[in-house]
């Protein structure tokens, strides 16, 4: 059995994984008043230590726990300052844990973390060129080549949301213009469907529901978005298959699960994107995970590179 | 003892490589006429074989042989129909030779054979994870990651030249739109000038030599269009930090061979057009193998991989 602990940028899950399902989850806040002369993030690692043991007292004790965070860095085992946490320095949240839990404990980026986890959980599995395209508020991506998760010197590559894919494009909150997340991820959808409905009014909802409502309605603008969105995300894909030639896939995150309205056009698209040499060679898949297992079981993966 | 082999369109040059120095080369013509119920390839295995031995005679025995190809296939040895090469199936060079100089030959593609070249011999040498870019009449790249050449599942990983830096841009010779390689390459800047200097009369000489003398002679359409290449490198350079994350790109050809009319405004815009994360991780380099040894070098360097 394996601990996965998923960060995210207000809440933590914790979760138990067992014959590669998660048994029982506890969510805890990604937060912690740290005392005077504690190390920052000691009160968010003592958190999460008495939320493992709380499940371990009900299922039995875990022999590891995989951590996935926003820039997570796998080489060092800490959270190097990432901008929507609340620790202004890094965090060496791995070795903390380990001392905490007694188990060893692996850190990693939320990206490589969820591309790890449909390797060997998910619609990944058995595919050793993989790319895995989270589709969020940003666009995350983890990239599998040769049987190994693709790190680079300092733990973060295969950042695909961070290219350019419009020159002088939409401004980007990395301070960037037009990376290919301002156009492809929830934000950029909202941004997209504000500009082709020619309205000033603000989404009354959450995410690409909205969106997606109208354009089940036959509205213009909301179908247009999917396709504009389609079209940005398979440039982007052919892109990233151009440099690591992945021989699948996967498409993870709300904006994905809309049934047809991107799926379809993203298909008929993408392979007339691809350069000639690869056609006919990759795959595009929808994940299969369930969406709230799914952090879990890749900080739960990341223990695997540690074994 | 290793000879080199870099088979081009029109003309394929051997070498001899000792103590990382080309010793003696000779030049053939990438052709042969395959006589009735030969295998396509033959002649010109034949015509390679002839001049290897002619240059052991001279120098002594090779150990091994490299061959650097365009569409060189390094999973299979073959050269899979390239499109400027005259043999219209595919050719399995490697087995060819190996069989008539009887020792082990390596066949690979040309921009994977001048990373190699660089790690092994040159600009890159001691980089483990390494860029290297062919800026010619198109734009080839070479990536070695972790200490490794990055293959891919088919050998054919790395193909920044077609990557989309422009939606819907200039026409490709592969059939797509706006890739790199039609901005940033002989051909690309030609059609730049030519664009920026709104004239229709076609250059008199070969290659970038008409521009840079112009822009030497302070021409604003030939200083602009070296910045605009250098503006459109950047991008497509930084696109690739973000996939494999080089420590150090190395820039080889012709182009970037023109003093500071190239590197002095890439320079300028690549630090700025890099994701924040990897700013101040990245050097750029040019090249510092002579010319017309490198393809041998990076030929040679392909043995490498069999050792």
């Amino acid at each position: 059995m394996i601990a996965g602990i998923d960060i995210g940028g207000t809440s933590t899950k914790i979760g138990l994984v067992r014959d590669d399902r998660v048994i029982d989850t506890v969510r805890i806040a990604t937060a912690g008043h740290d005392a005077d002369g504690t190390a920052p993030g000691s009160a968010f690692a003592d958190a999460i230590t008495m939320a493992v043991r709380g499940l371990q007292e009900k299922h039995g004790l875990v022999r590891a726990a995989g951590i996935g965070a926003p820039n997570g860095n796998q080489h060092t085992g800490t959270i190097d300052r990432a901008p929507n946490l609340p620790w202004k320095s890094d965090v060496p949240l791995a070795s903390m844990l380990t001392e905490r839990l007694g188990v060893p404990c692996t850190l990693g980026n939320d990206a490589n973390a969820a591309a790890l986890g449909e390797w060997r959980y998910g619609a990944g599995r058995g595919c050793n060129d993989l790319l895995v395209v989270t589709l969020g508020t940003g666009l995350g991506s983890g990239i599998i080549t040769g049987g190994k998760l693709l790190l680079g010197p300092y733990g973060n590559a295969g950042e695909l949301g961070h290219t350019t894919l419009v020159m002088d494009g939409r401004l980007c909150t990395c301070g960037r213009k037009g990376c290919l997340e301002t156009y492809v991820s929830i934000r950029g959808m909202r941004q997209t469907y504000l500009d082709l409905a020619d309205s000033s009014e603000p989404l009354k909802q959450e995410g690409v529901l909205p969106i997606a409502e109208q354009a089940r309605l036959g509205e213009d603008a909301a179908i247009q978005t999917f396709r504009d969105t389609a079209r940005w995300l398979s440039i982007g894909l052919a892109n990233a298959v151009a440099f690591t030639v992945p021989k699948r896939i996967v498409l993870f995150g709300g904006i994905a699960r809309n049934g047809d309205l991107l799926m379809s056009p993203l298909m008929q698209f993408f392979e007339k994107d691809l350069f000639y040499i690869y056609h006919g060679k990759v795959e595009l898949m929808l994940s299969a995970l369930p969406e709230d297992d799914a952090g879990i079981l890749g900080a739960a993966a990341l223990t695997a590179l540690a074994d």
